[in-house]
């Protein structure tokens, strides 16, 4: 069973693998894998994963055998195990408790060559429902109080198996960032009795600058306070605060903003690695909250963090949001 | 002027370039820069180096010449600017500031293939003795509120220059991971009316299973719930709050400490690069404050930060850090 520990400090959660540990020898320092060769992710090698969670098919077919468009399996390296208590427990000044988690896989299709950029906007629609049915199940496990859904793509960016996924992670506790953001967002509330998501739409629908792409239901902007460069956001138009109580046509407008978004990312940064992660409303969270308002960030591998950037929480950004916006902006998708 | 920006949700301050803005064309991804050719840093080519701010020498040899032991200069491309007002001023809901703030290289040798773990402790000790210096030099200026010492070793690890040395921002807002550490170890003083890092230290030299080395003034330990694997800290034992009010023999011992600890991962990863990060005290603190203890993080740059990671701030780390700190007490240097 894997250790969740809490640094003292700030409070910060960390993962420990306390069953596969890894020798410095198991460190092999950014080699290249093989491109090619066997993959448990393609069509017709379903037995090479653990069996599937949920799949959308075609005709009717069997659950672990062809005939699927978006599949949900188990990650068979997960960094928290499904069963289990949580158990808390103190060991002198510090604090640790059971790694309990889901720890789940989204094959999102089933072409190896193709990236989540190169699907048809009805394809990227599927990944989206995956997604949703996935939050919406695992919040009956009552051990939960947050699902993280996130996408690395390509090596540099944290990727190990090269078949387009993304992965979702469910969490005995709300994980700091999250919490960072709904308090700032909540301070802001207070103070403003405005949303501040709301604030962020409003500003840059008018000034356009950051602007990359709109449709009737979202607003994708490179944010005016970028961590690192061509950092591009993906925003509800209207207030929002749970992903997965989506109206069935804005499914379909987010599939289109998303698809195209990462799509010029693609022809502007030739392909470069990214991380897009979902920030998505607590689960034990009341209902509609004032002061939150789900959206997507979207993080290209450009630049490399250092110490600096580890010691301050501050970034170094050498690409201002406004250059990569009008970048973005003029490629033809 | 490069401009401070503020992410108006959870308030990080992030340095945006605006003067040599990056376009996709200036990425250049992980491509391996060649070994040899000049250096800036060696010695004879000082004259390469913007004029230098401060030098130990032998024998009265002049600025600017060779015959000096640790040289520090301000840094060619410098990530904020000495000079200027800092300006702060409101965007709608935005805010921004000019980029004012000092960017210095600390040139710790003049041996272009030593590597800091393969120096003699008193060429350390010289180097720690320059750090202590620079602080001392930047304190009298007021604008500046924070002054972080930073080493990037390794390509992987954001170096951009193969020569050893390290770095030195003074920026004029206290970080906001500075401001967690400060305010974590001040709520666990209120409650507890003992500093965190003293409790650390008592209870680490009790266990014993993390730590990694130890002499009369400081104990080095791998963290109790580190993010990376073989993460280790040095710290002093006894109460100390500034890096720059040490004794004489304080300096000798901690640079033992680093070099051991520096060499002892250099065998154990076999050179991995890696980030270190004094962790001091900021600049207008009161003195004698006795809930928070400056102490040095090294990071070893062997796992990739991905989706999970960015979006929640929570680490997962292959390798229990009793492990490491097995492994590393077992290396002798």
């Amino acid at each position: 069973m894997p250790e969740l520990r809490k640094d003292p400090i700030i409070g910060r959660w960390v993962i420990i693998a306390t069953e596969r540990a890894k020798r410095p020898s198991d460190f092999k320092v950014s080699q290249e894998k093989p491109k090619g060769g066997f993959c448990p992710f393609c069509e017709g090698n379903e037995d090479k994963t653990p069996p599937e969670i949920m799949a959308y098919r075609k005709n009717g077919s069997q659950p672990n055998t062809p005939g699927w468009i978006v599949r949900v399996v188990p990650n068979k390296f997960p960094a928290l195990m499904i069963e289990g208590g949580i158990n808390r427990e103190g060991l002198g000044i510090y604090d640790k408790m059971n790694g309990v988690g889901a720890h789940e896989v989204i094959i999102e299709g089933t072409s190896h060559e193709k990236a989540l950029s190169d699907f048809a906007d009805d394809e990227v629609e599927s990944v989206l429902w995956a997604y949703r049915d996935r939050i919406i199940d695992l919040k009956k496990d009552t051990r939960f109080k947050y699902i993280m859904i996130f996408k690395n793509h390509g090596e540099a960016a944290g990727a190990s198996l090269e078949h387009t996924h993304s992965q979702l992670i469910a969490l005995p506790i709300v994980p700091r960032n999250v919490a960072e953001e709904m308090n700032g967002a909540k301070d802001y509330y207070s103070y403003k009795e405005r949303c501040i998501f709301c604030d962020i739409v409003r500003q840059e629908k008018n000034d356009k600058s950051r602007v990359v792409f709109e449709n009737d239901d979202y607003l994708v902007i490179c944010p005016f306070a970028p961590k690192f460069p061509f950092e591009t956001w993906i925003l509800p138009k209207t207030h929002q605060t749970h992903y997965e109580d989506g109206q069935v046509k804005e499914y379909k407008n987010l599939a289109k903003a998303l698809r195209t978004t990462l799509k010029k990312l693609a022809i502007a940064l030739n392909n470069t690695p990214y991380n897009f992660i979902i920030h998505n409303t607590p689960i034990m969270t009341e209902k509609n909250i004032p002061y939150y308002h789900w959206h997507i960030e979207i993080m290209p591998s450009l630049t490399k963090v250092a110490g600096f950037e580890w010691g301050s929480g501050f970034y170094i950004n050498p690409t201002p949001p406004e250059n990569a916006a009008q970048h973005l902006r003029d490629i033809q998708v």
